[in-house]
């Protein structure tokens, strides 16, 4: 099982798409090497995976201006936190659909 | 549309369950006040809710002794961050079925 990433750089933002192996087990966490980004933007997580990597992944990427997670049932990005005051906790952040 | 928290307490942290009334929309994360807690203890949190209201919540408890997700296809509740030695990420907290 493993876990790879993808990322794209946008103006306020790296959307991080989360690629599953398999069945994600909880060891991974002990040895992931979440991708490198802008610390100066937000990142924004999206895909299928696990409420635990998620979460893993939001305190990993805290330093970051803010953070957004992709639903798609909302069609866009929720703020669940941020640094700056551009985008507040609940904001959606519209993203197309490659997300 | 509501989400509603119970909370136990047990030796090393607090369940907080997770109870959603209906379905969940971002903007509740503007008004949400999340359970009181000891912040000498850790939190697990668990029950069905969208993976932002999750990682909303690990950012609100991150002064916490540790922070973990309950998954019950596992059974047990996945460290995602931590401030102490005797919990580390990726480790496995044996939860009852009834979290």
């Amino acid at each position: 099982m493993g876990v790879k990433f993808l990322t794209r750089m946008y103006e306020k933002y790296t959307l991080i798409i989360i690629g599953l192996d398999g069945v994600a087990e909880p060891t991974i966490l002990k040895v992931l090497k979440p991708p490198a980004v802008d610390f100066k933007k937000g990142v924004v997580l999206s895909r299928r995976a696990p409420i635990w990597l998620y979460c893993f992944l939001v305190h990993y990427y805290h330093p970051t201006r803010f953070i957004a997670i992709f639903d798609p049932r909302i069609g866009g990005a929720v703020v669940v936190e941020s640094h700056i005051v551009e985008f507040r906790e609940g904001d959606i952040i519209e993203i197309g659909l490659d997300a």
